[in-house]
């Protein structure tokens, strides 16, 4: 993309409504513009990492054999009062009457229509297990709304449901989900660390937390220091497994790592003291197994191997997609502004021009712009007729991970600069050689490998 | 996909409240679900085909230039005061009211937004053109709701907006968005017809409609039958050619095309009498060019090349995503099902196993299904202990191009069945060459050569 042709309305100042590093640097960045209070119009920026994060949890979710669907966004009330939450919900939840004054909302979750949607059609405990899932828009009508996209109105969710036959059925789909968050959040550059949680209105006993830490986490976390350790990494996973997904469940749990909501002094104290860890988290996902709470309710009920119907067992499992935008960017910023992860960014190079107009820097631009877009990367040309001062400004501001830099001088030698942008570090080098390094950089990358698998699958519409 | 882990849930009773041929067979091949009046869930199988439009609408946006981005679906009453359409609106806007008493309202398309985005960013004759454009869901209270996604309620929709200096530049976009939309109804395998129409609510003179032509079409046209001659294929098109892009939309209009609501029967007549037509059609999108009316009563002014502030000229694009899946079913389709075209069908082609259990035909399938992924396609492997005949039924119903069948009698002699869904025309011939065919025609199809494309752009998030 050329920058003169694109549309990044970048703030000089910061916004003084702002509170919190992630909500101004996407002000300043020109990623979000907020429409009302709460809501926000993602500008192409903020979109274009918005649908990256989005396509790497369907590629997870659809990894691990979980089925994708799309729920609407606003539900009959009906439902909600068969399952007893339309009362209980509170004034979170936005009612909307409509012209024929039937009560209608703006979903907060989608428990009920799931359950609807699988009475409807499910009878036979031959047809378990399943998880169906979905990304779509949510309504919570927060009192007061802030911190830019991490505590919003108006919000992007995966909200996933499976119905299993028993517990210990829907208990691997909890472990399963597990496995495939920690997979999800790896490639999205955050260190997620599940943690013992407290089930709050959606209900059910077993609960964790997906937090990462920052220091402006809405949530004080205690935890053991050997589980900022762990890593899923790159290992293959059946998820057909019980076991596999049972050890990873396992692995990943048995060090202490809990809220606030349910944390426990005397247990955290049997952490060797200099392992205790008592930090700041954002919660960017949860997993719930609910039992029968809402089969019961609705009467989603599977004739049994005997015969007798049976209430499926469910649980439920929530991503917050457009939170995570935030959350990525608390964990990963500095004084210039946003440094994003290599599996997020929404241009995996900007090219810089120090001389625009000059002819021979111009077509050296030009011919680095065609080799990074023929070997399948995405660049964001800074082609404006601009101080370079201004230019680099704008580069870091915006976080693109790499930076190759144009000018008459290092062209005179056959070189352009190439610069990270975490470490500052540069190096000269051939311009070819610059696309070949940034090329072998993301083949290596594990994102990359996932993208490789899809183009593998080139006719696939991988959602 | 096997089938016994997916969820189609397809009815053997034709619901009776559908009326029109594409409902019906949504309803019945599982695709969606009711969840209110005009609102609808999205099961899986419907759910692939609607991200398939969405994608093709990205991609041939993105090819002309425009710039992907995303509104959100709730928008604040002040700035339709503003325009002055927030009481001219009347009932089919959804006013919502919030815990602080503000109104807000779900939107129902996206000029008041847009251009207040933009004269919040540009500022200058140098930032112009830029298109802007996102595809999201939107909410219409219909008084009636009907036929299914066709007139619902809850809709996804693209709608693109158009900011340039003059009127000439801005019919350079109006045409050049004419060029993408014939590009796109093509590669869904629809014949769209762009007819001149009446603007409507949204203002202005210079506007198109896009028609499918279908018995069930709520519009009465009139045509030369010379227009459905025509066709973009698969020429190169440089969007930033003003000429280019004025003759296609030259080819495209001269001939006689025009809505009930615009037709002239004086001008109808000098057509020759062989090739007039009178037909019913299906609105699939629509393009407007209205000037100064949004930018000059909301203060969407750029500074001229003179320095004096002119406000912007406008246009906006919409294409009715969800209700396309309706219109192609209504054109293509049989008494057993749908017949999807090649470039949106949700699955390449279904595996049919006529005797499940036993262990060659068994083996037979595995190794085609795998087969079949490996070289990019996605298959829907029925993997059930049923009939053939029930099989057989439920392959047509959801109407995948391609069926290969499976059975001992074939596999004795080495052969499988290769069946094509239109004409339903078989050959027999060995596995591994039903698959290479399979792949031959994906390959050459216009779809694909686009996917390839983005093979090649393998790191691009082609959103």
């Amino acid at each position: 993309m050329r920058l003169t042709r694109y549309f990044l309305p970048v703030l000089k100042e910061t916004p003084s409504e702002a509170k919190i590093v992630s909500h101004r640097l996407m002000l300043r960045a020109g990623m979000i513009k907020q429409s009302a209070a709460g809501i926000y119009s993602w500008l192409p920026l903020g979109f274009k990492v918005l649908r990256k994060l989005e396509n790497i949890v369907h590629e997870e979710q659809q990894r691990a054999g979980h089925i994708p669907m799309l729920m609407p966004t606003l539900q009959s009330a009906d439902l909600w009062k068969e399952s007893g939450r339309y009362d209980a919900y509170g004034p979170e939840m936005l009612r909307i009457r409509d012209r024929h004054d039937r009560d209608i909302l703006y979903g907060p979750t989608n428990e009920e229509l799931i359950t609807d949607i699988f009475r409807s059609y499910v009878g036979s405990y031959k047809d378990l297990p399943k998880t169906l899932y979905h990304i779509q828009w949510k309504f919570r009508d927060e009192v007061r709304p802030r911190f830019g996209v991490m505590r919003g109105r108006e919000f992007l969710m995966k909200d996933g449901y499976n119905f299993d036959i028993d517990r210990e059925a829907a208990m691997h789909a909890y472990n399963r989900h597990l496995v495939t968050y920690l997979r999800t959040y790896e490639r999205m550059g955050l260190k997620a660390i599940p943690m013992r949680a407290d089930s709050g209105p959606i209900g059910g006993e077993d609960t964790h937390e997906f937090l990462v830490l920052a220091d402006t986490g809405e949530s004080e976390v205690f935890y053991d220091a050997a589980i900022t350790d762990l890593a899923l990494g790159d290992r293959e996973v059946d998820f057909d497994s019980v076991e596999q997904c049972r050890d990873i469940f396992d692995e990943f749990t048995t060090h202490y790592a809990r809220t606030d909501e349910t944390h426990d002094p005397a247990v955290f104290d049997a952490v060797p003291q200099e392992r205790r860890r008592t930090a700041r988290g954002i919660e960017v996902g949860q997993i719930f197994y609910f039992g029968t709470k809402y089969s019961e309710a609705m009467n989603a009920r599977v004739q049994g191997p005997d015969g007798k119907p049976v209430p499926v067992h469910m649980g439920s499992h929530g991503i917050g997609v457009s939170r995570l935008l935030g959350a990525i960017i608390e964990a990963s910023h500095d004084d210039k502004g946003i440094i994003w992860p290599e599996g997020v960014t929404p241009f995996h190079v900007g090219i810089v021009n120090l001389k625009q107009g000059d002819a021979e820097a111009d077509a050296a631009c030009e011919a680095i712009y065609a080799s990074v877009t023929a070997v399948g990367l995405d660049a964001l040309y800074d082609d404006r007729n601009e101080r370079a001062g201004g230019k680099f400004a704008r580069m870091d501001l915006i976080g693109l991970p790499w930076r190759i830099t144009v000018g008459p001088r290092g062209l005179a030698n056959g070189v352009v600069e190439l610069t990270n942008r975490r470490t500052g570090e540069s190096e000269e080098l051939p311009p070819e050689e610059a696309v070949k390094k940034l090329h072998g950089i993301y083949t290596g990358h594990r994102t990359t490998q996932h993208v490789e698998m899809m183009g593998k699958r080139a006719f696939h519409t991988y959602i």
